[in-house]
């Protein structure tokens, strides 16, 4: 079923649900989800809308303009409209483990998420074979710390000429630069293997080991400048003993990596995601 | 805050939210909290509505009678308004043990539950000190294979003497009659302790045991005629060990019958849960 | 590191770990791990040691028949004695479903399976180029009602011609008869999509859906013959809400599926699964 | 049952198991549990064993002085003797909040806690009349920055006088010094509202809240002399979502904090836990 979203943020004030339902029922949509969200603290407004296109009496391509003239502009809002086609492009950047790697490509597989997968792009050759059995092309861009800067353009131009949407770090262990987290805001979705705020940076199971945690976890968050700071999308934990040796940890952990990173990929996609500030407003 | 929440279920059509939300607005009420659901298989929308009632052009009398007139009536709705005060009124079944209970009035103690407690009702006099250390009346109501009717009477008076709006059965182990159900429709909250629908009926942590499951549960549920097979609130779960013996799952079980059972409180307390047929729309 | 492990069940008795591990120091065994359980109930005695063997006095073939006469025999031990190499041969039996097996393939390729998968067999074509991608022998044996027989015959014998350990039923969705049952005893995997004992048999996420429960789960076991009856291994479930289809509840379910599966295996193939009656012992 | 219970640490080294079984079943000891695990790391040997006390050769006097010249001795061991008679004194220090106080006093109060509670002491007086209605003395001891010092020598000496094995700080708002602590080492357990080493120190929900956070979690834990750092006993997590305030975290916190303390508890009475270093072994 072809369905519009809509995705509106503004000053918390009167009104702001009935004008926006209003408007959807003055152009017969069928309304199939809506949500919304009120920040007492800050006093800001969070909503997202989904209803039937097909039937809508708007184009796709007419309603931006309407719902800015007849709704967003009387209450300031922040918009963004939605459609859930054609799929979002979404580029997979990977190391050398395969965990979500294969996680992710067996769900593509399985037609259980809504996105295209125009490339995966690595810093090293390690997946290039486990790619190309799925259909995927390969791009090999190697990272070193002098060719940082190239290497990056090199990334860009392809995710451009791949028109890609969004981008998923797969367990990519290289730090992307402020210019290139700023191409993509909220938009690069990373996978943290700790349980975010604890265990910032490099070797955090080994970190969990040497504190000895009972439990050890895994966040999917957006990406941006200050590291493993981005908003938090998703968590989630296992449990772990004393005899679990770091390798063991490793082997647990990576199996709520592929769950956190699995769920903020779906949100993300399904346009559940509402980012204000640091924080992130999740529908589901 | 004083607030007002509204309840609404009818067959799912265009412009609902839009009339609830504008009839809202018209009378100048501060949205505080919307959620809806539409059950797409039997094409039923359920909507929960909370705003704030100090600041609304309506009095609180006045508010349902406008409401049907000029929104339900024209949809078919079945809506249900509330208030966050009083407070409501609720009963404690108890039998012997006593963790929910104590449970129950620890948040009580504390000023986290938004209820009054005018009273418990047990069949055994066990508890009696407990509760009324905490200034609650007690009242001794012995059941019996004969007596059965005759005890339910005097209940049934008490609550109605004491204006009970909801009752919970913390561990009481006797079965209500239906006589007794129907007074109360969804207004009966039982704490089952099993993962419901594994393990219905009498000593579930024994079967349990037998069948050697690896998690142990807890089902919080409205009550109906049908034993054990009432809509689900709340499910929770604890992981169990080959070495745990039934005394342990009991210990163990019992953390997650008082986690279920007050999330159950508070959902039911707040208007969080909308009912229909044999499952429940909690708006968490 | 090459390692033998010692998996031995009796009647409960004084003596017995200072036997055993007497036996171990005297031929010189570094012991690993030793784990032992006593169930009162039914006095029974579980215990298992692994220790190092390349500095062990005695050789692989030696261990049994001395620990057979020198301990065994004197306390009416049922035992038997394993090492970690070669790697157990496991079969993998599929439909059409393919999240099981694209999980237990992505941990093989990672090299964290330990263990060779010879063959998969499926009664479907589906996932034949899958299996391939991965180097693994796919055999197709279609069944049907008429040719169950003749189909479980000529499973026996690829089980038998590529020396196949275990079996795991990666979402294989036919029921084996009693006869191949018997052949593997407690040394066939199911992995069964619902919390069991709820919802046994098919469709269990439709049965859930219907219930309307708060939680789904899964529960691997061993094959026995009463359906979905066996000893349980690994439980794990994930919290669904009022709004998810049965698609989605498919979905959530899917990864817990996976993660059940996957410990249910690593527990296997370590020898860490002591089965009794229709119950297990697992010394994770 | 009596039982008594011998916990073992040592370099790792050959032999260690069967010295120790063989020496229980010399002086005919039931074992009820073994249990062991070797650090491989920095190579040191755990073992915890319990056996019937009832039945033993030796007389609870002598075990302990048999012990250190039969086994001890020869492996450089250090060793504890416990027994499961008479039951521990633990005493609990509370500040105002009531919940972990009343967790533990219910379970006190249906015979779950193998303790005996002396006193209850308190910088506060607001939790006086919950104690006293439990039976339990309650010391108001309150706690100047000047008069810290008298206030822990007043506490020590309370503790003294009561003969109180180890304390339990069921969110105690006060920082004990070093002085304090050493009378104490490895028994004192407090609960830290967080998900430790995330959110160190004070107001850890709020810290959670700002940085959103999608699980927030609670640790039990031994109090060495730097704040928060030492031993972890257990943690637990509960989810939560963008719309909980500041006070739902407290509130779903709180859940989680008295599971995780109550465990600790457990563990702590029953001598299922060895620290080293900065780390626990927990036999559960």
């Amino acid at each position: 079923m072809n369905q519009a979203i809509l995705i509106v943020q503004c000053q918390d004030q009167k009104g702001i649900v009935a004008a926006v339902s209003q408007f959807l029922y003055t152009y017969e949509g069928n309304i199939l989800e809506v949500d919304q969200h009120i920040d007492d603290e800050i006093g800001r407004f969070f909503m997202r809308a989904a209803w039937e296109l097909d039937s809508f009496a708007l184009t796709k391509e007419e309603i931006a303009a309407r719902f800015q003239t007849e709704v967003a502009q009387q209450f300031g809002m922040e918009f963004s409209l939605h459609f859930n086609f054609p799929k979002p492009r979404m580029a997979l950047f990977v190391s050398k483990l395969s965990h979500c790697l294969f996680d992710i490509l067996g769900r593509y597989h399985a037609g259980q998420l809504e996105v295209d997968i125009p490339l995966v792009i690595s810093n090293h050759l390690d997946l290039k074979s486990v790619v190309e059995a799925f259909g995927i092309p390969f791009f090999h861009v190697p990272v070193t710390k002098d060719s940082k800067d190239i290497s990056e353009e090199t990334q860009l131009e392809l995710l451009t000429a791949h028109q890609v949407d969004f981008v998923v770090l797969a367990r990519y262990m290289q730090i992307l630069s402020p210019r290139f987290i700023q191409q993509f805001p909220n938009r690069i979705i990373n996978i943290h293997h700790s349980f975010l705020p604890a265990f910032v940076g490099a070797r955090p199971y080994h970190a969990a080991y040497e504190r000895g945690v009972k439990l050890i976890g895994a966040t999917a968050h957006y990406v941006t400048e200050e590291l493993d700071a981005g908003p938090i999308i998703e968590q989630e934990v296992a449990r772990v003993r004393h005899h679990n040796t770091v390798a063991e940890l490793v082997q647990i952990g990576q199996d709520v990596e592929k769950v956190a990173l699995s769920k903020a990929i779906h949100y993300h996609v399904n346009r559940k995601i509402l980012a204000f500030r640091n924080k992130t407003v999740i529908f589901y």
